[in-house]
């Protein structure tokens, strides 16, 4: 695809089709200007395999954003849904319907209320509520859907990965293996979840952010089929980024060869007053090689030279390097924190697939429509009582205990003002048995999670800047109780329905299955 | 990202900055015009765990050609290059490297020869086989391994979802849960791969196929909670589509209060000499409700409306409900193979990520470099010899049995002929003990299967329709033997190396691991 059809493809046409044709429905029928309200949530967190999430970071919003600042029906895009027939040649849109878009931005009329970008978030809160026109807030839905699931799903993924890294810094290599252009949506999102950088020019560009990377094997194995050695081709790269000089030194042999000829590089750059950075290490078994070069490197006077791994990093094989140096480092005469301390990592395929996990099951569902300026609970009733949602017009809250550690997020409905209860009962989403009390001695803090970003169709809201969102997500991971916070079976962060929602529901439930309603 | 900035991120600069700082090192060295050959190959099907692929579908060329296309080092880019620094404030590249760059494309001097999309191909073949100038070999090796990776990877995985419903179509609605603005090229490899299209309207657009979708369960809620009911809801839909009426009916309650609902609107429509389309289920147990479906519908007289699934779907959720179907039709007086040829699949999260496995492990590598008119094989020793590449200039072939059915894909060096030979003595890649010898009278045919995609930097040659990918991709799969097609277990496809290709390769591992080289 050119550039020139990207723009049409990926403007207000990057949608469902489905969208366009209920749109025609609800314009036909006089609906379409009637006021809905859709909830955008999760419903579980990202599972790898043998591990799993305990919370999600949010991210996207900005970037969907972007894509609701260009998305207008333009003549090219009235001319395309003109000329789309059905089977029997009958057109599928009529005039007044592509009459009544043309000119019209996709967020005509809209509110959105959101979850700010980098805020730890759990499954069945509402990350994001929208509310306005049937046919407007239907027409956001595939693009909301697609920008925040992707990038909370690799904010989350990269969370991980930094923390399993125990602070140190990680870059995100993934662009070859990227899912085509998600690569930029990618970046951004590994950056929110902890990455220090990335190596996609392009993105780091747009971002403002310094690109990562240095060399690769192709360039040593290059030099050396030209009648050089791995030592001219290290040198070659010393010359020209002397103070940027990271080595790339398991093209033919590790300790043997490339850990050596990268000392003696280093050797000639620290005689010219140049710090060396560090070595990269991309195959082998990397916790052994990990301290065989640190003890090399201390030896030849580099004790401060980082230590760059790559090769399928993701946070269980950074876990288990990091173990691995904490149990044998002691033997070689090594500090483990120290050495720990010095190493980096670069993430590539399992960060920008999430691998294990590539999607967020984030669904996007009419809760409410207004009638005579009053909602009315929409409501669907599944099979799988975790599916049935939860109605109407509400607000977020999270609760922290007397530790300042987060302990629930909240589900009330719009008239509810938590800050201002006794104690609070709290309701399961679906089991009636689990309930709990809290009182407010037991509550340091009620927060409201929600922003207001889209006010009937403009946008009001001041996006942070990426380090300001870096910061939230550190903020908010900081108050999760460790528990929460471990690789591997995580705690159940608790989220939780007010009395007066569980009530609601209960209600609705009963009319719909004993036939009052639908 | 706004668009203006898309074009800026995803030109030229759609790389790694690795490549440029080699890009750099190669000009300071005066290399960087040495003719360089890159192979690009995979080395694992996709294993999604309890299956796995036997072939896969090559995809992504068109695409990336698209981007080479585009990809000159502007002024704008120049620029943003010019101004990056190193940690202490250094220019990371000079003035004259940036000289060189300028206004160049990215496709300077290259010649890349590569396997056409929608043919099948397997693990270690050179899928592209890039050749020229080292810098911008090396310069382009992130895109091609970004668009070639990705829709090989969707392309299979759609080859295989196809392939499981028996030749029923299969659409693609993954827009939602699409990796950011992956989904425009997960749409078009999900059509060359065997969906007969997507929900994607601006790809469908590109694309020139039929956008899909008919509505959601959101429809039935919007009008429900605006008093009026699900048959109200179906009927709105059929008024706007007459003759393209699928009906969503698991909104409730799919065999008490959907489809009785749907069979009332199709009644509707058939009184008024229209024919209802289908109906859609997206949830419950499947393979028990088509059947109960297909029941009331042959009943109430409409025994080919279409039953389309969706919620989930892979290849094996597929397999699994026609398994069932086979089973129990009988049962039901039903007869099973009518049932499932007006089934048709709506599959969304699992293709458009490939789920269980979401990354093709496609690489890049330096094979050869030229010194005075000669190849000089370029070679990295690893201590996987998988990983060790299969060295210097080559040819790609497909043998063929004499039922016609594919063989092997051999690789030979450039001037061997594979087509002249009275016998061809075949090695296993890397396991010597293993080898063959086939006669011409077991081989029907030898095929090379790479076309010459660039010449000298220029384009020459013609992209087929993506109807004729379609149709390569079919051919080719009916020519493998049904072991390789198998879901589970799928025979092993042979690739070889003949001999002479054996013996360099042998050679050269010889020579680096006594030292003679590198």
């Amino acid at each position: 695809m050119k550039s020139q059809q990207q723009q049409f493809a990926e403007g207000v046409l990057f949608t469902d089709f489905y969208q366009l044709t209920m749109a025609q429905v609800y314009h036909r029928m006089g609906i379409h200007e009637s006021k809905a309200q859709f909830d955008y949530f999760f419903r579980s967190y990202p599972d790898y395999g043998i591990h799993q999430a305990g919370y999600c970071v949010n991210a996207g919003l900005e970037t969907f954003m972007d894509w609701v600042s260009e998305a207008y029906f333009k003549e090219s895009e009235i001319d395309y849904l003109r000329n789309l027939k059905d089977a029997n040649g009958r057109a599928m849109f009529t005039p007044e319907f592509l009459k009544y878009l043309q000119g019209q931005s996709v967020a005509t009329g809209l509110t959105l209320r959101a979850v700010p970008e980098g805020r730890v978030i759990h499954p069945y809160v509402p990350n994001a509520i929208v509310e306005g026109p049937l046919i407007f807030a239907q027409l956001i839905e595939t693009s909301l859907l697609n920008h925040l699931n992707y990038q909370t799903l690799i904010a989350t993924k990269a969370a991980r990965i930094y923390e399993s890294g125990m602070g140190q810094a990680m870059l995100e290599f993934g662009l070859r293996r990227a899912q085509d252009r998600s690569g930029f949506a990618g970046a951004r999102a590994a950056i929110i979840g902890g990455a220090a950088g990335t190596s996609n020019v392009g993105a780091s560009a747009v971002l403002g952010y310094q690109p990562s990377g240095t060399h690769a094997h192709s360039m040593i194995q290059a030099i050396v089929a030209m009648g050089g050695t791995e030592l001219d081709a290290f040198e070659a790269y010393a010359e020209s980024y002397p103070d940027a000089c990271i080595l790339l030194v398991d093209t033919y042999d590790t300790l043997n060869s490339g850990i050596p000829n990268a000392i003696k590089v280093f050797e000639k750059l620290k005689a010219q007053g140049h710090k060396p950075v560090g070595i990269r290490m991309d195959s082998g078994d990397l916790a052994f090689l990990t301290i065989q070069a640190a003890l090399m490197l201390n030896k030849a006077g580099f004790p401060d030279t980082k230590i760059v791994l790559s090769n399928q990093m993701d946070e269980l094989v950074i876990w288990q390097i990091i173990t691995q140096i904490k149990e044998e480092s002691a033997r070689y005469g090594l500090d483990a924190d120290n050495l720990i301390s010095r190493l980096a990592y670069g993430v590539g395929t399992r960060l920008i697939t999430s691998e294990g996990d590539p999607a967020l099951d984030g669904v996007f569902k009419l809760v409410a429509m207004q009638q005579d300026n009053a909602w009315v609970p929409a409501i669907k009733i599944s099979e799988n009582p975790e599916k049935t949602l939860n109605p109407g017009y509400k607000k977020i809250w999270r609760l922290y205990d007397q530790s300042q550690k987060a302990i629930a997020d909240v589900l009330s409905l719009e008239g509810e003002d938590l800050c201002h209860l006794e104690a609070i009962h709290l309701h399961h989403p679906t089991d009636q048995t689990k309930q709990r009390v809290l009182n407010c001695a037991q509550i340091s803090k009620v927060e409201k999670l929600h922003e207001t970003i889209l006010e009937d169709g403009k946008l009001v809201y001041e996006f942070p800047t990426l380090e300001q969102i870096r910061q939230t997500r550190a903020d908010d991971i900081q108050r999760l109780h460790s528990g929460v916070r471990r690789l591997m079976n995580p705690h159940n962060y608790h989220v939780s329905l007010t009395d007066k929602l569980w009530n609601l529901k209960e209600e609705l439930i009963f009319q719909y299955t004993n036939g009052t309603k639908g």
